[in-house]
């Protein structure tokens, strides 16, 4: 059977490459970094050399990058680091309302101490609302934390724009760039951001590597303590191989990176219009002009969600149904609540992410076989069936209630 | 040159068989845990049945097993994630003062909090003082976390004999395990213990992978936020190939238990005897009757520890001057300050820890060579010219002061 990945914003198939600088350190060259003897110097070396690779990768200063393993780690460790590290500051904290759940659930955690948080509301294309921002800037706020592209939707925020506001007012700024980083150019300085997230495992490096960049002067508390690694910011014997790959990792993405970006715009573009031209009554999530160039979000009305993912599954196509960390959810995504698509449609959703592995004639499978999908599945619909002989929608309980002008702002192509 | 590997305390050479149960999860199996398509579920799986390998080891239940990426991480979980879960209960904690950075450095920032910290002093054989434990002992004391064998000198507490102290008041206990766990037998059940930290870099496993043991109904305070991996205690995408080879390595630990225990022995005591026949004043530190296998620790009189690692390291053998995380400390270990070692002659301070693979020409070569290094660098020494001359030995300044009884408690053998 076809073996399509189309979920490569959960995670991607690692880079012969990068498996090839890592091999050498889950072989031979074991030695713990933090060992003078030579085996030990080898592993450190390693790692000052991912950490030049990953600085160069956002233009940072090699000092300002903190190695963790994985990208939920340096999202906690920036924001109840900085919390922890500056509330003499102010306890105030603004977070957008469709940040990933690590973000979160760690400002959650910081409001059962004691903090204040402002989830900033989003507009029907996902955008920040710049107004709603500015008002909610306050005098204690320490911090805001603004994803750069979505996980689910791959809307792509201002971030410049969003930054100049902030600083202006000498707030500090965190940026999840999980979703950006070694896909599109990240330059912190221009950017003046204080704290920056990364991620291996979704740039063609492997699991159990990431980083938080912390810019010079910024205060963060320890949220693992213990020995002397990574500034004393991060305690626990690094695991050399996966950061020797991360480094590799963003070396190859900073080469390839307006390849990746061209080769995967089409494959995305054939994609979205492919499936419009093929489905009705289905709806692009999220702004098409700022959007990642491998992202596609669909929500396809008079469809279950999970049946979709489970028959794309038995054809060999792997998507997501929502957030990685949520796909277990039967509930609509917390990003497509917060960009108020109707809960009847958005529980219909699905996500595509493009890798640079993926070829043009998977692409013609997925539009070849998705609208077979669909069809079978609408047949089985009672929903669907009333749509077809009254040509009106029928309500479907609380929480479902519809009404056709929600569509409007989730179809932009 | 020869390659004398002689720090496996600070970490392990791979088992090829490890690496080659890891090797599917950095190749094909690359799909995110989370994720429900097939090449999701492979992943998923690897992590299910790793941890029912982790749980075996230690005689566990499986949903009582969370991964974590470190030891110093799973200690970190236990100590901060127990004390902020149960903090209505007291705030008092007990550890004792020759446990890890990892539990030392978490309860420091718990101290900070409001947590007030009890450090339990150790006799001159490394041995947790169970007349104080029991003076420690409060109404408000929550918890009490001791290390199953101090990573240093190897000394292995009667983690039975103090749990059931601290279980009789209704404590919790947390022991760190990092040193013991795959190299003696443990069985959680019968030493009634509530959490235990297990690391995989130290068993012939790869770095990246840890655990923590948490007895089912122990209620602890998650300390990464975000996805519902780990039972929700520990979020993050879960390093797969990490997690694999961390099963396997328990698996291969538990069927090689008493063979590599008999073999690292008798290299061991080959060790101590060989250098102790070839070389005055030199002291084993730490007990030798209840002690890791595979560890030798002595001070040598009249040297400097940097300098004979850094000869040994010039002959190919590498060693540990402390701590693997504190090894650029010029300063004398807090493990040897607890024991109550002179400091003039704990900074001339070794610590050799044995692996299955090494051989008995090895050690040979290392006895042959350690005498000469000791004999060189003594040659070059004032204080021990003085002593050589006169037969006495020279008052070194403040902090050094010597006194031949000192040396008692660390002359086991």
């Amino acid at each position: 059977m076809k073996q399509i990945y189309l979920d490569n914003q959960s995670n991607t198939k690692m880079d012969d490459i990068v498996f090839d600088a890592m091999l050498p350190y889950l072989k031979e060259n074991y030695g713990n970094p933090q060992s003078i003897y030579s085996l030990g110097q080898i592993s450190k070396d390693a790692i000052e050399q991912a950490r030049i690779s990953v600085a160069k990768l956002i233009n940072a200063q090699n000092n300002e990058i903190i190695f963790t393993s994985c990208g939920s780690e340096s999202n906690n460790l920036a924001l109840k680091g900085f919390a922890y590290a500056n509330l003499k500051k102010g306890k105030h904290i603004i977070v957008s309302s469709i940040e990933h759940f690590s973000i979160l659930n760690s400002v959650k955690a910081l409001s059962s101490e004691g903090f204040e948080i402002t989830y900033l509301p989003v507009d029907g294309e996902g955008f920040v609302n710049i107004k709603e921002l500015k008002k909610a800037l306050r005098k204690d706020t320490i911090l805001v934390s603004i994803q750069h592209a979505n996980t689910e939707i791959g809307v792509i925020q201002d971030i410049a724009g969003i930054s100049k506001i902030v600083k202006e007012k000498n707030i500090s700024m965190h940026v999840d760039a999980v979703c950006t980083a070694g896909i599109i150019p990240i330059d912190v300085a221009s950017l003046n951001i204080d704290m920056l997230t990364l991620a291996s495992s979704v740039i063609y490096g492997p699991k159990g590597a990431a980083a938080l960049y912390v810019k010079k002067g910024t205060l963060i508390k320890t949220q693992i303590d213990g020995g002397v690694q990574e500034f004393s910011k991060r305690a626990g014997t690094e695991n050399v191989p996966a950061i020797a790959g991360f480094g590799i990792a963003c070396d190859i993405a900073m080469s390839e990176m307006q390849k990746n970006f061209d080769y995967t715009k089409v494959l995305r573009d054939k994609l979205i219009n492919g499936l419009k031209d093929k489905i009705e009554y289905i709806y692009l999530n999220g702004s098409i002009n700022n959007r990642l160039p491998n992202n596609v979000n669909f929500s396809i009305e008079f469809v279950e969600g999970e049946a979709l993912f489970l028959m794309l599954d038995a054809k060999g196509i792997m998507a997501a149904s929502g957030s990685s960390c949520a796909s277990k959810s039967l509930k609509m995504s917390h990003v497509l609540t917060a960009l108020n698509v109707n809960t009847a449609v958005g529980q219909g959703s699905i996500v595509f992410t493009l890798s640079k592995f993926n070829t043009s004639e998977e692409i013609d499978y997925v539009i070849e076989e998705f609208p077979k999908i669909v069809e079978r599945l609408r047949s089985m619909s009672p929903l669907y069936d009333h749509f077809i002989k009254t040509g009106t929608r029928m309500k479907a309980g609380p929480g479902t209630d519809y009404d056709d002008h929600d569509h409007e702002h989730c179809d932009n192509i």
